[in-house]
């Protein structure tokens, strides 16, 4: 595919600026299981803000996360997910919150690799990431997790810009705080960036239709859709977690990550179906 | 500014990825005057619609809209004009709206001065954009107008791509349309970027501080703020149009383009204020 559309003056060639590559972040580019990396986070601070919410004990989803029950805050949906993120930064301003980010993955380990978060991305997905940069692809983000969870750490992880990063978003609101602007975090939701909200963000915020998309899940399949369901050369790709021994092993049945609809339609489609335990002779760096 | 921000070792230096500069559009890098172009194309369109919605005759603004009487819609305000707007493309696909934009913009004529409107942009700005650019800047827009009305021409006009311009914008839904995905326009605005919405918006979309920002109106004012009230090199600027001779003159008391308070704050806040009359040599290229 890079090799054709690159091929100046061939027939699948595409010019520099149309060449934009959209990537899902969990699961696609850095490990999901056994839960978000971002609700972990976001668990730590809500049971650090809990004393002050005494209602939070018997309110779903925070009940589930003081308890520090995963698997039943994922039952309840995405949404329970942002919920708790719009919980744990609300009133916070945005820098404030990065900040927050920051400090907690210098500490933070993986529960089952004992590694920082950031170091458990994909070996072959960095590379790819590489690979289609020099080939003058400008690659993007387009998340269901929070964009300014991701944008403290995407720069330095995967080389990809804060502005190159879409997510779901809280509303924030200009503010002057002691003669400083500040942008403090609402208690509302703005976007949440999953299934068919994909591809609308793209539309809205980047504005260009992609040629190139990698997803692990069906929270990402109309974005492959409108990436490759147009004329001209077009590549989708789903990473399929199919290694139990060096990562996981999971798709239709999974309540993070799940994979059906999306593998279903691969073959019609033509993405390729990456089988990580077959492809990726690395899992992390 | 530019030399002290590119001074590799000196005190104000910026590292690369950080010189993000943004510009509002309409009034800042073209003409605005007698009204916003997008006005004039959306009451292009409203007209041609208005057979098959009959309340329109009686309701404001599509009545003033339909009379042609641009200042009526002005005085309601530029929540106004996103309506109407919004009016004149839902339903459309955005590729089909973006069409409908570069066909209007082949033959339609600015009534002063009987040019094509995007001839109409500002040639000292133009300058601006490619010195900011050379310098390794990221110009970016970020205008009331609305998002894909402007990446229908700003790429040509200015060299800023679509992903680059950010704007007031209207929700979109993804759908299959006979088994193409489409994104369709909905009747529902979803951001209006104007004023402290602009602060918000680079927040959300671009993520970074900008350390350069450009603007004509009180529409800028909270971006200006945002971008220069922090440690650190800063530059704001303001046009100030100066110059009814070979453009407009007007400041506080325009329906289009009021300029008084950012022009009030611009002495205290170091901001540059450009006298067009003055200072451009050149106006249009």
């Amino acid at each position: 595919f890079v090799k054709r559309a690159t091929a100046e003056g061939g027939p699948d060639f595409i010019p520099l600026e149309k060449r934009v590559a959209t990537f899902d972040n969990d699961g696609t580019l850095w490990v999901e299981q056994p839960v978000y990396t971002e609700a972990v986070f976001t668990f730590d601070r809500v049971k650090a803000l809990a004393p002050r919410h005494p209602e939070w004990v018997e309110t779903e989803p925070y009940k589930s996360a003081l308890a520090g029950d995963y698997d039943a805050v994922a039952r309840q949906g995405d949404a329970a997910f942002q919920t708790l993120a719009m919980a744990a930064s609300t009133g916070m301003t945005n820098a404030e919150f990065e900040q927050s980010v920051v400090q907690w993955l210098e500490t933070a380990r993986h529960p089952r690799f004992d590694r920082p978060y950031t170091s458990l991305v994909y070996q072959t997905m960095l590379e790819l990431l590489a690979y289609l940069r020099d080939n003058g692809f400008k690659t993007f983000i387009v998340s269901g997790g929070g964009v300014e969870f991701m944008r403290a750490w995407a720069e330095k992880a995967y080389g990809i810009p804060p502005e190159q990063v879409l997510g779901s978003t809280v509303a924030v609101s200009f503010e002057m705080r002691d003669g400083t602007p500040v942008l403090r975090r609402l208690d509302k939701a703005a976007t949440m960036d999953v299934g068919p909200v994909k591809a609308e963000s793209i539309g809205t915020i980047i504005g260009r239709r992609p040629v190139f998309a990698a997803g692990n899940s069906d929270g990402d399949l109309e974005m492959l859709q409108w990436t490759t369901m147009a004329k001209g050369p077009r590549f989708g790709m789903l990473v399929h977690h199919t290694d139990a021994a060096r990562e996981w092993d999971y798709d239709r049945d999974s309540a993070i990550g799940r994979l059906g609809r999306a593998l279903d339609q691969a073959p019609e489609r033509g993405w390729l179906v990456v089988d990580m335990k077959r492809d990726w002779r690395t899992i992390f760096p």
